[in-house]
């Protein structure tokens, strides 16, 4: 592979959004348009949906001024998918048709925004194309608020979800506590299979008011001893505050969210609702108290008001490292973060790590990060996440409101 | 009445919290603690349940920084009450109890900084002191979330839920869209009776990206006519983001949020959990699309990182207003606004509101300020509203995460 290499250009972005995902296509693009041996930059409209149905943007009709904007922008600004690509051994048509539309473009170097599965998409069309000796610098620009992504310090995205969950927590745990009647407030918390996120709550009981009791998925959920934890802290402090993850589960495995309680509903039907509703039933039964959940749902993901500004830089950084190790030369990875945190001093690089080594792999939290009575984190968790979270975001207002990036996605010829 | 008058002052909070709350106690203690007329400043713990008690705090104690960071302090820092006070023809116990603390502590002004229910407490106390012929000088100091105060502009604490709730939108909108696959996002929003923080929503689509519909309690809801409109919206856009009160209710009066849905549970269990998840199980049904249901909660009365400026400083002023005036010889008023919003600029001044008038009153959302089709506001709510939400907290951060007031809370002797 000849290590100068001209054409054009592609950036996706895939899978669920989060407050910094456009700060690393920001990143892509910016570096693609100044870069001489990019030819041009295409925005794939929904991932690798818009390569297959060729519905690509043409990047450079956009104003500066309007891609600057994407820095603050939630939401994946052009388009996301949940695509699931096939094996290329079972079934190549999409990888004929990929290739197909990147000879159509000279698509010479292909950037793909997303989190594990986006990453395994990545590394499928980045094998195929070595395969069929079709020359494209492949590179992952990871990004989710999971935080769960293989080979990185931490993933872009997670950290300004992280700084609106405590942030979250800390005012509602001032208001919770205004009354002299108490209250039991519980915070469901994005994380299907890892609890970073909900971990992240911690952040708050620096400051003394966040959650008295935190529940992880990376350990099994008992609905006895969750119950023994409430009824203790409420009776000690007269309030309690639960953040639970959205994927405790039992030991046997089922989430607890999906699990009939028999207790609400004689007839045995599945709870309607949540977890933080399901919860909320039963902690109510089980003290008799005034107890309210509260779902963070779509708001702790786009929440871009709130985002770290450390986040949004380091999004940034990553979408640039991507195109400049792709145009040094560079394939067939994913970009991630090699941080040190001696001495309280955060200092965060790029590296590089192989696509086959990401895909689909999950990184979970530590259990030595989690407290001997799986209710709460240890202060290594802090330490670790504290630096994330740093900085405020410059985040655009007109008339008191949010000025978002719109882009004219003007589709290429 | 003579117009000098000097001794101790009260200030007690009541009622459901804001984030701009404080901001106004704020206005009070500094004012209070600045004036030569007033002796000793307490703040009751509880609002009137802290009077009652004989829990009132010596406010001089506290550090003058530590007081300035009330100003950025969500939810109700002295402790808040939902104490409904006697008619005091029929029992009055509880006045004569007041008296004697007031009496106790020589206090002769009395600020209660809260909402309707809030505003019946201080003028009923208003009335029994001048009836027994005590001499104490009682001012209400506005604040809500609901905006529904009678005689006044607007009240303190709207416009920061207003602005974190349009915010919100306009996020979730950008969130919701990410895909190509359609999704309905149904946003439940605080009001029980008044319908403004719903229609704040409609902020959003300044930008053409907030509700699609907004539906009041000003208004009879009809589930029909809801399920018509979301089918509409969603066959032209492909996506629909509707606005709830929690308030609505149908014509007879019974709240959506509390109806049985027999089309859900076939035994007829009243449907779990609240209004958003009832609505997005119909909504599911009817569409058969990807529904999301999002219950803003406490989040929107106490996301201080959201407030406006506009807001807080009016609510300082608020607070000292109620502080001077009383000092000049009144009594037995509310503190309010009167706006002028002529040729777009916006001028705020306080005024004098008599407490009889205010109190039990609620102010709904103008019938012509709503659509025709009652899924939408007008444009002079626009006009009205979005001068209220301008200029951003100043909130103090340590850490990357706010700085609350930490009061000493120190009881007078």
């Amino acid at each position: 592979m000849s290590n100068t290499l001209k054409g054009a250009c592609i950036i996706g972005q895939s899978g669920g959004p989060t407050s910094a995902i456009n700060a690393s296509a920001y990143g892509v693009i910016r570096a693609a348009l100044d870069n001489p041996m990019i030819t041009h930059v295409y925005g794939a409209e929904h991932g690798i949906k818009g390569v297959l149905n060729d519905r690509l943007f043409d990047m450079s009709q956009e104003e500066a001024e309007e891609l600057a904007l994407l820095k603050f922008t939630p939401s994946s600004a052009l388009g996301s998918c949940r695509y699931k690509i096939a094996d290329p051994d079972e079934d190549d048509t999409d990888y004929k048709r990929i290739l197909e539309v990147f000879k159509k473009y000279d698509v010479r170097y292909f950037f793909y925004n997303g989190g594990n599965d986006s990453m395994d998409t990545c590394n499928k069309i980045s094998k195929y194309m070595m395969r069929v000796g079709y020359e494209c610098r492949v590179m992952g620009v990871p990004k989710t608020i999971d935080n769960d992504l293989f080979g990185t310090d931490h993933c872009p995205g997670f950290a300004s979800a992280a700084k609106y969950i405590a942030t979250s927590c800390m005012e509602v745990y001032r208001d919770a506590q205004v009354y002299d009647t108490g209250m039991i407030v519980i915070m469901e918390i994005m994380g299907r299979h890892a609890g970073w996120l909900t971990a992240a709550s911690a952040l708050a009981n620096i400051d003394g008011t966040g959650p008295d009791l935190i529940y992880l998925p990376e350990t099994d959920f008992s609905m006895e001893q969750f119950i023994a934890d409430v009824k203790r802290v409420y009776s000690e402090k007269g309030c309690c505050m639960v953040a639970v993850s959205e994927g405790i589960h039992y030991a046997d495995g089922s989430f607890v969210s999906e699990a009939q309680t028999s207790a609400t509903d004689g007839f045995g039907h599945a709870q309607l609702g949540g977890l933080a509703s399901t919860l909320t039933d039963v902690v109510k039964k089980e003290t008799g108290a005034k107890v309210r959940g509260i779902e963070l749902s779509l708001l702790q993901r786009c929440g871009a008001h709130l985002a770290s500004r450390t986040d949004y830089e380091e999004s940034i950084l990553a979408g640039r490292a991507a195109v400049e190790n792709a145009v040094a030369g560079l394939t067939d990875k994913m970009v991630g973060f090699a941080c040190t945190r001696e001495g309280g001093k955060y200092v965060c690089k790029t590296k590089l790590i192989d696509l086959k080594d990401v895909a689909n792999t999950e990184k979970k939290v530590p259990l030595e990060w989690i407290n001997a009575q799986h209710n709460g984190v240890e202060q290594a968790f802090i330490d670790y996440c504290l630096p994330l979270i740093q900085g405020e975001t410059e985040m655009v207002k007109i008339n008191g409101l949010p000025r978002f990036a719109k882009l004219k996605k003007v589709l290429a010829k």
